[in-house]
């Protein structure tokens, strides 16, 4: 028997989902996952489900634990290698985290996820397109500082959670970004769990499709 | 000499720098405060001197941490007693400080903090009152099982730094809420370290008074 069950919504579409379940898939937590299919929103049956009425909810040996972040910190409680050794460079992965939790809410809007699409993202609002070129010269620091390919180094790690949906995003909708962003989003695409995640958002049945994410 | 520097902002309406401040002064961190008061939004004194053009902004021995979340897990891992020390206990505590980093916009809108004003919340819209409701369930659940008077037992915590501002909200706007959030209010207000925050903002000149955020 498993030690406890993760609540995602649709592959396809739930970007915080994305960051849950990575992050119980790299600390190995022994969870069964129940996908709950997004209704567009304020979903009735994710609603019941959670007590924040939102997808990731994780529950794991008597633990309940809601908001992405929050399941990346419980996650790292038990693989601290999800964070940088070095407290220098573990705070600015939680810095950046923390950034990514709160904030590009212009970019969510205009870019949302849909990862087997193709979008035109040439009429993005310039807020947006100020929220891409922060996160931008955001993985610039990290990886320049790393050497990369990923934020922090070698591994896969919490900063890489975080922002593993907005890779989602920048794949389907084209936003211009610099050469090393294009590296980084090369490297995340080919992660083993990415391509894992990707394989079995495809194969999601058709009647989860919703229309607002479909070009 | 001090080991760094916590940059924030006005202290009448900046409420996520009370978060960052109380954090530093709970795990004892020696750093100097800079304080560039709020001009409204933008502030370039503070895009400048920040990464995310945020504040607070915390410099601790070679450290460079932003986001006020992100500024409390680092503070924590000097003062590990601002999360619970149960598993299930620190699980809770995160999800609901990463739930206030994340949401209750409306909320945030409708009521800015303005700590030395009284002001007339009955006209919040619909979801801001939906986002007080929440915010008084997670209040009560939390001390329902700690039995109080602070969200997780008799220290001020980690989680009650991310709630003081929704305090010194609801103490200005006053909002309708449970018996429990009211007592959990008072606690807040007479802790040391809030009872000098509003001293030291009762002090600020006249001149950092922001029309928006007055009578
Ligand atoms: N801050 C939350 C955001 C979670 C969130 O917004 N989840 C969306 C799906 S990606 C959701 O559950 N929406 C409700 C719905 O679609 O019914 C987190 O980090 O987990
Ligand atoms: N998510 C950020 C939010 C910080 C924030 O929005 N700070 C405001 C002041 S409370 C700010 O610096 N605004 C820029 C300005 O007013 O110029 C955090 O947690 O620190």
């Amino acid at each position: 028997m498993a030690d406890g069950r993760l609540v995602i919504g649709t592959k396809m579409y739930s970007s915080w989902s994305l960051r849950g379940w990575l992050a119980v898939h790299l600390a190995k937590l022994d969870v069964e996952e129940v996908l709950i299919p997004l209704a567009g929103g304020a979903t009735s049956s994710i609603k019941d489900a959670t007590p924040a009425g939102l997808v990731p909810y994780l529950e794991h040996q008597g633990a309940k634990v809601w908001e992405s972040l929050a399941i990346l910190e419980y996650c790292a409680e038990f693989a601290p290698h999800l964070w940088p050794a070095d407290r220098r460079a573990r705070a600015q992965a939680r810095s950046i985290a923390a950034e990514m939790h709160a904030g590009f809410r212009a970019l969510r809007m205009a870019m949302p996820m849909t990862i087997l699409n193709t979008r035109d993202g040439s009429t993005a609002p310039p807020e947006a397109l100020a929220d891409i070129a922060r996160i931008d010269a955001i993985w610039r620091d990290a990886l320049a500082a790393s050497g990369g390919p990923f934020l922090f180094g070698a591994e896969f790690g919490g900063a890489d959670v975080m922002y593993a949906p907005v890779v989602c995003r920048f794949l389907t909708w084209g936003p211009e970004v610099s050469a090393e962003a294009r590296a980084y989003m090369a490297a995340v695409r080919a992660h083993p769990l990415m391509q894992r995640w990707y394989d079995e958002a495809a194969r999601e049945p058709a009647e989860w499709k919703l229309a607002k994410y479909e070009p």
